[in-house]
């Protein structure tokens, strides 16, 4: 058995050096030397090499390179390989950081002070109390429950909403269709942090923003897929939405002549609000290998019926 | 005795209502219907009126609207008044938010995710994890401490630097003039949370940045005198200071041809880290009344030598 490392250039190395540490006894390989096909186990990749089922017979797991799957689950893999995703402490911290960068941007009115910035405007502008700044996450996976335990402390009115119900200390959390709307009529500042699967393409559009409080405020950290990107427009236009921070866009990287490049109320990121650290997750890898061959779940396996 | 409110035309009547909220019985006069000068005890305002001492002969307290006093160190009070500062959970807590959100915008380099927005340029840049950033803040009163709690859970490398010494769970702390130098050199974001006096002004000098690793950031949100202007400027162009974030400048507003506007390097909100909620603050006012009835100490009281 042998673990196919498929990344970009400047991190398969780290990868490497990072895996062997953590194994190193393992048959660690790096694309594009996979040496025999059939010995090929484990690939660790963040896009699926064209032709992998026939290329690698003997696949037993792909590890993403990150925490969404969506890339693979139009793959039709088969029943015996098994998907796993990044779930590591680093790449939680970062969005955690990210998401309270953006949140508190957002509460503090920073997108309106460099505006003025700009103008050569000194104004301070009224504030709100975070108490009362009503601050909702959608998407309660490892990290929007690991986002929102964090911004409570900043004394938000915080809550969430997820597909299956979740229960969570001083959050006020929302389930399923019915409860999506509910949630959004009280939610200020709302964060994405949904897997992209059928149910939650164009989650973010002109029906949901509508049903937000006028002047609400947008943070994208899942997927451009979630966004229907002229709705988003109309919102800023209307001022149904006051601004949006959007780390993730459909195409990537965002076209050169795109209207969100140089529009006011949108802040634009280019996917960097949480990357896979190897020298962090590599050990979560190795522990998965390891789970699989005792024949029990690794942690991070997706039910790829659900797709996530 | 009477409490008389000196403070903008916008929020004295927020004073009003929530002073008389916190202490029905109490004579709250709203200026300039002062009435009997001479039945004015105590004072809350930003900044002292003409002649305060000749023109309220029984004085006995002055309350700062906010968290700094330096406007009234010079006005040679007599011993009999006593001056004291806002500390208050709200003000507290904006100024957290905003120390967080600077911080964290500096570790995650959105400064120069927004040039390359300007520009349409979609790229990702290295990442450091928050436990290889060095975190510096300088004044450990309460605003000091309350801000490098909340950083210790993103995981900084945390620091801090006051005159006289602290201890504080899983920060490093450095004190007086022999400590500064050392606290400078390990810092790669600092923050100024100082209180303005002869010792502190004009601490943010071209000898600190020069101390401190190549490419750090500054946060002021202590008052515009800690800064040397010119010095940021130099340390800007060379690259010996990456981006400064500041809250505070000299003169207020600031003047509308000053170079700071228009520079890449440097990031400004006029004065709006942290503000006073009378809703919030007044309650300890009426508290800090009843010490002062009492014979007792009140919250916030300054040392007119120290100036803090």
């Amino acid at each position: 058995m042998a673990l196919l490392v498929r990344t970009s250039r400047d991190r398969s190395a780290a990868w490497r050096t990072a895996l062997h540490q953590a194994a190193p006894d393992l048959d660690i390989r790096v694309w594009p030397e996979c040496g025999d096909p059939a010995e090929i186990t484990a690939l660790l990749t963040w896009k699926a090499p064209p032709d992998l089922v026939q290329r690698f017979p003997n696949l037993r797991v792909i590890f993403s390179e990150g925490a969404g799957v969506d890339q693979f689950l139009s793959l039709d893999l088969p029943e015996t390989v098994s998907l796993v995703r990044i779930v590591d402490p680093a790449l939680t911290g970062m969005m955690v950081e990210y998401g309270t960068w953006a949140t508190l941007a957002l509460h503090r009115r920073i997108p309106a002070y460099q505006r003025a910035q700009a103008a050569h405007e000194w104004k301070g502008l009224p504030d709100m109390l975070a108490r009362d700044r009503r601050v909702g996450v959608l998407g309660l996976g490892v990290l929007g429950r690991a986002l929102l335990e964090r911004l409570r402390l900043f004394g938000f009115d915080c809550a969430g909403w997820s597909r299956g119900g979740h229960v969570l200390d001083g959050v006020m959390c929302f389930a399923g269709a019915e409860g999506l709307q509910p949630f959004l009529a009280r939610t200020d500042i709302l964060i994405c942090l949904l897997p992209l699967t059928d149910e939650t393409r164009g989650i973010l559009s002109a029906a949901h923003f509508d049903a937000m409080p006028r002047g609400a405020a947008l943070i994208n950290c899942g997927r451009g897929g979630h966004l229907v990107e002229q709705d988003l427009l109309d919102a800023l236009a209307s001022g149904q939405l006051s601004h949006a921070i959007l780390d993730v866009t459909t195409p990537e990287p965002l076209p050169v002549d795109h209207p969100f490049w140089d529009h006011p109320g949108v802040t634009i990121t280019p996917h960097v609000a949480s990357d896979t650290t190897p020298a962090s997750a590599a050990a979560q890898v190795i522990e998965n290998l390891k789970c699989l061959q005792r024949g029990e779940a690794p942690v991070g396996l997706v039910d790829r019926q659900r797709g996530y």
